[in-house]
């Protein structure tokens, strides 16, 4: 670890990996309080971690926060946390096995005392599992704060975190790796794949995996994009040919995302997170509701009716959803008019001025539909949250679904209007372009030179503050300054506004690429600047978010495969609708449509057995795992099989009877081994005793029993020990 | 046990379960090799079960097979096999757990030791399992037959099966059960509902999950039965009303497969199969190669390459089953004919018998599709069979594949001609009921009738041969002349048939039955004979199946779901071409159709939408679920935290330094104890020493450690006891 070490008040030092935010109004008595919970030992039901309070900056500012806390953990302590949280590391033999600390070197790259074992990002994750694990003992509420309720087994963090008494959790960025990182991400010249291995290492699995899926995706684009090329070259108006390459399109997107989920699993099983259990989940910070007990857990925690949570969804969430729809459908309208009105000018008097006007409204509406998305978003998200839903993983499954239901019906309505209800070919494709390119400019302004801008401020401010104290003589921010500069950064919130972007933009893509086939091609553009942008982001701007141990993407793999799905019948639509078909069937419009419903019927089944045919993991992975649970199978047989051996020791038994010590079969006959077997419905066989004068050891063979008794020892004083 | 007890070679008396019948030119050496390895102790390889030859029958004959053997265990044996096999049994507080002989006292109805804890269906599996799962040491070839190769590792039961060597295995009848059983089942004259409970007492999950289906699904076409019946009555030729009809048809199909799901779930639960894990799976016996090591256990056992199959499935089992489906579809035209030549005939010249001649074509189609569905059904397994599949499981999913595909086709390709092609409803209806009427007629005949004549005749000479030697004071027979009774009954193929016969049935009631709304009312009438004779022929005709521990109704959901996605098409495209739907859109064949599709796209979204927000396992029993899931999650953290106990006992060091018994300070110093953890990566501790000449006995705690060394102990003869 490059970083400095900082001094715990017990006074050994550690490499502070997380920092924790308190309020500034939080009381003295309250901090004594959680610090000493996070200190105490875990069988006091502390967390047993280092926690230590950052000193104030170079030039103590009034308005600074002085509650910032740097908490880092033993090795020792961190490696047992690996064990709690289920990680899996790579085993000698290759495979990937769940860590124990029993058999720790056997595991590759385990050295010494394990130093170096984990990666920071991993020791991150555990540490924060185990703050977030905390639980309130006898706490009726949080010492010094009462409206903070608690009570036994109630997470104090979630609590802290749901009443603003915690600000903010989030681990500490590692500078000398992030800058090899970000030399081999994005700073190189050479274009070359990214380094994903690398990105997991510092980043964690999820955030890995959608710069895998953005690569792939990109990668997947190339050949749809090198077909687009010629069609944009040659055949500009000439959209009879455009059949081919929707049906290359059908094609394509069925296979791509098939492999994707095989490519996926290779990368989820190499970095352990395929076969990983998920603990059990905790409720989320704002879950509130009637205390009560968890028919699972057994535990105390508060309770919320499905029923209430079902009305809320479904008399408030869902007609506000379709009122949102309505509107988009009423603003698309205006749109139109917008838009013939200005061709009416055009056609009346077409000037240069006038030919830039007919593009205005395409533009506007890209801007609106921007807009309105950002606004839907903030009221999917109040929603949601008041729908009250117990679990983080439900309550982003019904975001995610609101989401995505108002974006692609607002991104692609008038394009399904166009091409279905106008059947304007040459419009579609203008429209295509004007939303694709506006979409993405700005896209790309408000993700990263927004931000980048904003971040480039805050740090100037802050290097001119600190030179003000020191002379130029170090370069490196020292610790203090560094943790204060990270506190200010903004919070990455996740992936879910790149995949969202990802999924609009493969909409664009499989959806109308056939009637504008450079889309593909300007698709294929924006990801690569998305990979710089993103990386750069990562890297710079926001703060290091929290690893997140994800084995897919997850809800996203569903939604694209909706989209592949409604892609089918829009390419099997367009065909129908190109005058090469149509030149089939000169008489008959009926004859035509049956026989494109027909095909997309034929295309639409064939596509769900090919989904159905192609393992969703490669062979190769599935014989690892199909190893791994097999040998789990046999070791749990040669367990219960094995028997086990049990020793009692006495002592005062001899002393009371004063037996000599040449024989111990005065007690152990066969008559009285049979009586244990028969109290203890189990066998036993003496393999060895030692008696001598006042002490003896029996050891005994047990077979398959749980809580032995032996029948004749109740006065003895014996160790008795089972294995 | 109601059975007489047989007395083993050793003279030990038990319950015969299991019938091993062996050729009756098996050499002597094999037996008794065999027999000895059925017997031998299970630390030594054999099963340690209870094996007898049966005695000759009353009136021995020369054709006689004497080599019938009766297999049978103590409960210690079942009740260790249960855990081997992973039998779930219903614990103390309700809920299913995997049966452990160290908690078996928390188990329901576990009294005393065990007797009657297991159904003797459950103890035949068990030893069905064991003896299956006997394994060749070091034998090349089953002895005395030298042809019948085996390696170390192969399971010699399958190796007889497949030389021929082994006729047969099955378990025995129990006949007082048998009677309890039958009359609940189908003797009484009450209706009522079967006892699927009992069923699945007697023959296992499998048979009773079939009943269940059965029963479910009568039910859920009572409903549809109900609607048929007025229309039948009222409107028999006024097929507009029929849009409601296919309308309900629609929901219908969807709405109770999921609900199946859920009652499945709940059934197996209930019996214990929900959650059982599967155990590594056995090649089947019939499979072949060259003998390599498998990559997942590691074990030899016959390699077979994937792309070799690929080729036989590829090139030779599809354009085998391509030309069945050409050939039944020549079948077809030849029907048409026949059936355009019968009603020429009859307008010609209409009399009463041309009359009947009108519905001779669809009668002997009807014959022609039965036979065809025959001899097709053994091409299949034979292909099957020739593909070389390595699991069972595998060879029965391309086996119902095939014979699904083929049964479909050749079933409903005449009523999809008649209603697409030929648009004609009147025939439809007429060819509708002829199929359904005639199949269902030679399927109760085929299926009940023929085998219960067949077994009365054989029952009656066996009873007639016993009494010749007997006088009528017992009407039981002996167990010897009871074995051989069954060995001589009919094998239960498993519930194929029964399924496929199912499926046909649910596809004539779900595609058309809007035209036909009687086909319900036919179909209901039909599955209540079927209860009848299905329990008849299981408790009379057949030999007793072993029990088959399902979970669900396997891959069957999968073709009762493929065929209501087919049901969804057909209805919309009869809706569509209804003349009361027609009349809506009076210019335009288009727009009519354009609806129709559209409908039809939105009626499938909704369909698999619903099949995602319903969920597949009731809540109650999904809490009961993760509720064990949770307890063995905390057990697992509890076991990795816990520090344990090692003992160490010791006598010559003593001897040897002599050293006075009032300290054992002299070894266990602080700096010893360190080079113990150092050497050892974990903490110990001394607990208690017990230090008397020339014993000594140190108890130490030690945390998370698995193989633990002791360094300066190597030189004392030492117990070294883990837990």
């Amino acid at each position: 670890m490059q970083q400095e070490l900082s001094t715990d008040s017990s006074g050994s030092r550690f490499t502070p990996l997380v920092v924790v935010e308190l309020a500034s109004n939080v009381k003295e008595e309250t901090i004594a309080w959680l610090l000493s919970r996070i200190r105490d030992q875990q069988q006091n039901g502390g967390a047993e971690l280092f926690v230590e309070q950052l000193g104030p900056s170079v030039e103590a500012q009034e308005k600074e926060n002085p509650n910032i806390f740097l908490v880092g953990a033993s090795w020792q302590r961190l490696l047992s946390g690996a064990e709690d949280v289920g990680l899996f590391k790579e085993y000698n033999d290759g495979s990937m096995r769940g860590f124990t600390r029993a058999n720790k070197h056997n595991f590759k790259d385990f050295k010494g005392d394990g130093d170096g074992f984990l990666s920071m990002a991993e020791c991150q994750y555990i540490i924060k599992h185990e703050l977030e694990t905390l639980r309130a003992k006898d706490e009726t509420h949080v010492p010094g704060h009462s409206q903070a309720k608690l009570y036994p087994g109630k997470s104090i963090i979630r609590r802290l975190l749901s009443k603003g008494l915690l600000i903010q959790i989030f681990p500490l960025h590692e500078k000398e790796e992030l800058k090899r990182l970000s030399f081999s991400w994005y700073k190189k010249v050479k274009l070359s794949l990214q380094p994903l291995d690398d990105i997991r290492h510092y980043y964690g699995e999820g955030q890995a995996l959608y710069f895998g899926f953005l690569e792939y995706f990109t990668f997947a684009l190339v050949p749809m994009a090198l077909i687009g090329v010629p069609y944009y070259l040659f055949d500009w108006e000439d959209y009879d040919k455009y059949v081919v390459f929707a049906v290359f399109n059908l094609i394509w997107c069925t296979v791509i995302l098939e492999l994707w989920k095989r490519f996926s699993a290779s990368l989820a099983y190499s970095w352990g997170t395929l076969s990983r259990k998920k603990a059990f989940e905790e409720p989320r910070p704002g879950f509130h509701g009637v205390l009560g007990f968890n028919p699972v857990t057994g535990r105390e925690e508060p309770l919320y009716p499905t029923a209430k949570r079902h009305l809320r969804i479904y008399l408030v969430s869902l007609p506000f959803v379709l009122l949102c729809l309505y509107l988009s459908l009423y603003v698309m309208m205006i749109y139109f008019q917008m838009e013939g009105w200005a061709l009416s000018v055009h056609d009346e008097d077409p000037t240069f001025w006038t030919g830039i006007l007919i593009f205005i409204p395409s533009i506007i509406y890209a801007v609106v539909i921007e807009i309105m998305n950002l606004i839907y978003r903030y009221a999917a998200e109040f929603l949601t949250e008041w729908e009250n839903h117990r679990l983080e993983s439900s309550y982003q499954n019904h975001l995610v679904l609101k989401v995505l239901v108002f974006n692609f019906f607002n991104c692609f309505a008038s394009l399904f209007y166009i091409a279905f209800v106008m059947q304007d070919m040459v419009l579609l494709r203008q429209s295509l372009a004007t939303l694709l390119i506006t979409s993405q400019i700005l896209n790309q302004f408000m993700e990263a030179f927004l931000p980048y801008w904003l971040q480039r401020r805050r740090n100037k401010k802050m290097i001119r503050k600190v030179q003000k104290k020191r002379t130029l003589e170090e370069k490196e921010l020292p610790l203090v300054e560094q943790v204060r500069l990270e506190a200010d950064m903004s919070t990455y919130l996740g992936t879910f506004d790149d995949y969202l972007e990802l999924f609009l933009l493969f909409g664009y893509v499989s959806l109308f690429s056939c009637v504008y086939p450079l889309a593909a091609v300007l698709v294929v553009l924006n990801n690569i600047t998305e990979v710089y942008s993103d990386a750069f982001k990562m890297c710079q701007v926001f703060k290091r978010p929290f690893s997140d141990p994800a084995a897919n993407i997850g809800v996203w793999q569903l939604a694209f495969e909706a989209m592949s799905v409604i892609a089918v019948v829009t390419n099997c639509a367009l065909i129908g609708m190109s005058p090469q078909v149509k030149a089939y069937f000169p008489e008959s419009e009926t004859q035509l449509i049956l026989w494109t419903v027909a095909i997309e019927h034929g295309l639409l089944a064939f596509k769900f057995i090919l989904a159905f045919l192609i393992p969703d993991i490669p062979k190769h992975i599935q014989i690892k795992l199909s190893r791994l649970e097999f040998e789990s199978l046999e070791a749990l047989k040669k367990k219960v099989r094995s028997h086990c051996l049990v020793f009692v020791s006495m002592e005062l038994i001899f002393n009371i009877f004063a037996i000599p010590h040449s024989s111990g079969g005065v007690f152990i006959t066969p008559k009285w081994l049979q009586t244990v077997e028969e109290k203890n419905h189990c066998s036993v066989a003496l393999v060895k005793s030692i008696i001598y004068h006042p002490a003896a050891v029996f050891c005994f063979q047990v077979c398959n029993c749980q809580q032995l008794c032996f029948p004749l020892f109740v006065l003895a004083k014996a160790f008795l020990i089972k294995c």
